[in-house]
């Protein structure tokens, strides 16, 4: 099975497209730039979203549907939106297919009269929207979100981490106050955090990006950056504080407290189907994928052996009382009671999908009225009394999910280190790469100097950052406390 | 409040609007043939998402997500698929926008070198993956679902019945034998009928389309038909046999269990954000929406009523522990405990917006021990003793959930009638309309007649209906039974 899987020392990036295909979690669609997610990878985001969801719903927000086609007009409203977004427009121009009188082909008939691009993020339609449902303070705060495809036009695929079309969610609050912007924006980051490390068992460093990395339109972007098996970043989620940006551009005004006419303050959020690119990168190994058991619709395999038909009656009796019980715990399990294929592909297969945790069930197990269990990312095995198993999945899948975190997190902190001059960054870099925590006090042409360089970016100015001075490594400054640079995804 | 709602009396149409509109379900959106869904409208979406995906799940489909763009040569390899889609496709014909050298404007930049059309149904894209996914009998089933927004042009909007994007799952399947696919049509069928009757509480009639109303592309469609109130018919599902007609237009071959290379078979069924509409048309009256039980994402308003403080305090603090034990048995409830609107302000809201049930509770009830229980749907009250209303809340909102059903099943049978001419099914058509089961033997071309004359076009031949012989209303030739003709949304 694995066989069709190149090692990760061989090839990084064939490695991780291998482990995508063969896994079936996605598959390149016949549309240039973009992708099918099947079902296997599906049901990850379905968890994703599952979580997610409810973590939105417990802070508040609510969940809307706003149009997939913007007007073009809208986009060109706020100035350094449309330049961010601009080259990266599907553009519609064109209602019905008509056969052509010349040609007899069919061609776009009816030419529009302003074109529409397909939404690269929704800011400015439901900001447009906004402006007919706010008028005074009690109608804020309007926290909403929305899941949705999202098309940027894109050459080069890599699937899941870069596709033109992709699945995510975007949160688009309206506030009376700078200050509840703010405090809105920072929570949804930690609400991101909070997921990525407890349920997708991948640490992150959290923190504002630099000026040269907001969003467009936004005064403020932060970020969740995470690191992928080859010490590279991956920036896993943003939150953006607009400010008064896009209430400016569409003049959403409210009536506040004292009566005056004011601006409504805004925010942003969003992760995407990235997040199942960047559970591959942190988790999974040569053999296929390794899936934290929070986040597996199925985090039990159960593999009966036998031979015989006796053997197999027998054997698929107890498998099946051993699987009731264990669904009594609110987990699900697999039976893969396929004849046709032998036990060790079947043990292939559950480690290819990345099943969190196996369990082997044969004649000879029945008789010692025991099984054979198998943790995906260690593979760790233990023999254990039937009768015990099903009380001890439970903790067995939270252990797992604790050791998968510690695992990632040992790199990330083993692979984060002090540099101190430009020419240690650049060594740093050239070796296995990692986190390099520099002073810096560069602009963003100075980050385009290192990134020109070096292939490395500025990332993010940790949070929780210990607040040591100390000067830019670039340009001598004074800078107020180290910010992460690494190459990214 | 509901001084903005038209009465159904004066005009239907008006009313439909205006309840969809003051409830806050969806909105006009900036750009033409296209809504917003508003978090009131959307909440409905996702409890008809929730159930059904546990039923299609249930059923053996898995989750998956192909791409929105689907290149304009695929959609031309069905013939009846893109004559009957080609008017309504929007094209994407251009990637990036760049200011044009003469006018200083965006204009679209870089000309594609094959068209897109935005998915107006996505069985071209998913049969073209199904091509590198399919070989063997042993790839079948494939039992596929997708959630998913799809764009057919549209200029008369009517909010949730008929925009230009809307939202929709759309099932696709694959299969060795036509029995199996036909069986999966049905299958479906069934599934749409029982979420349908026993989530939304819509009654319908079930069965096949006629040759003039089939899927293009489809050998067999099957329809479940719903009567709103102003006995019109809602398709409100629709499940397809589509026969080889896909993998013929795709090359999808499998080897069979002879070894013989043979054309997979295929099914497509969906629903979709229209359902939201037809809810509204089914229950709602002219205070507002009225929502089924096992629909609504909060059943039960709580109405605190207070003048002092001490009284609120008091009143608040049984409140809570009221809807504390409500939502002990699974039910969540809203606490309505505003200051500055009035009770009666509130009454109307609970009233517009549709909650299932309404509790009132003031300092009189306070001294009595009691509470005051209001059914949106048929405004009964009741008083009940405080300590008995949680036991009771489920109950009454399953009775609820049967009432309103049993109340639409009324209106179904009443206005269906057996016609037995042209002239009687012309003169039922011009009086209150309904469901005419008429004999008929007609084509696509006696169809059109019908509705050029009448309005009213060829529905459904219901499967459960009684299997009497008897001579089309126009043409006069056999017919094996009645089917239902009716003016439909």
């Amino acid at each position: 099975m694995a066989k069709n899987i190149t090692p990760r020392a061989k090839d990084y990036a064939q490695w991780y497209v291998d482990v995508v295909r063969e896994a079936k979690l996605a598959d390149y669609a016949p549309v240039k730039g973009c992708m099918v997610i099947r079902p296997n990878g599906y049901a990850i985001w379905e968890a994703i979203q599952r979580q997610l969801d409810r973590m939105f719903k417990e802070t508040g927000h609510v969940n809307a549907y706003f149009p997939l086609l913007i007007p073009q007009s809208f986009l060109e409203k706020e100035a350094e939106h449309i330049e961010g977004f601009a080259m990266e427009c599907a553009v519609v121009t064109h209602s019905g297919l008509a056969q052509s009188d010349s040609t007899g082909k069919l061609q776009p008939k009816n030419k529009l009269e302003e074109n529409y691009v397909i939404r690269p993020t929704s800011e400015t339609v439901i900001w447009a929207m906004y402006k007919n449902w706010i008028h005074s303070y009690r109608d804020l705060p309007l926290l909403i979100n929305q899941w949705a495809n999202i098309y940027r036009w894109e050459m080069r695929t890599r699937l899941f981490l870069r596709t033109a079309e992709f699945l995510w969610q975007e949160g688009h609050t309206a506030h009376a106050t700078a200050a509840e912007a703010q405090e809105e924006t920072i929570r949804m980051l930690h609400v991101y955090r909070d997921f990525v490390e407890n349920y997708m068992a991948m640490p992150v460093i959290h923190g504002e990006k630099s000026e040269g990395q907001r969003f467009p339109g936004a005064v403020a972007t932060y970020t969740i950056e995470a690191m992928m098996q080859d010490f590279r970043a991956l920036q896993a989620g943003t939150s953006h504080n607009l400010g008064q940006n896009f209430a400016k551009a569409f003049d959403v005004t409210f009536q506040n407290v004292s009566n005056e006419l004011e601006y409504v303050y805004a925010t942003s959020w969003g992760v995407s189907t990235r997040l199942v690119g960047a559970l591959v990168m942190t988790h999974s190994d040569d053999d296929g994928m390794v899936i934290p058991p929070r986040l597996a619709a199925v985090p039990v395999c159960l593999v009966p052996i036998f031979k015989k038909d006796d053997e197999k009656a027998r054997v698929l009796e107890t498998a099946q009382r051993l699987a009731r019980d264990i669904r009594a715990q609110g987990l699900d399990v697999r039976i893969d009671d396929r004849d046709n294929v032998t036990p060790g592909f079947k043990f292939a297969e559950c480690e290819l999908y990345g099943y969190p945790l196996r369990i082997e069930l044969g004649p000879r197990d029945l008789e010692a009225q025991q099984a054979v269990l198998t943790k995906r990312y260690s593979r760790e095995k233990l023999t254990l009394p039937l009768d015990q198993i099903a009380a001890q999945v439970p903790e067995m899948l939270e252990n797992i999910q604790r050791d998968m975190f510690d695992r990632a997190k040992t790199r990330l902190t083993e692979h984060t280190r002090e540099v101190n001059s430009y020419e240690e960054l650049k060594e740093f870099m050239q070796a296995d790469g990692g986190f390099a925590l520099v002073h810096w006090a560069g602009d963003a042409k100075d980050e385009k100097r290192v990134q020109d360089e070096l292939k490395a970016t500025h990332r993010v100015i940790p949070m929780n950052g210990v607040k040591e001075k100390g000067k830019c490594i670039l340009t001598g400054k004074d800078s107020p406390q180290r910010v992460v640079f690494a190459k990214a995804y």
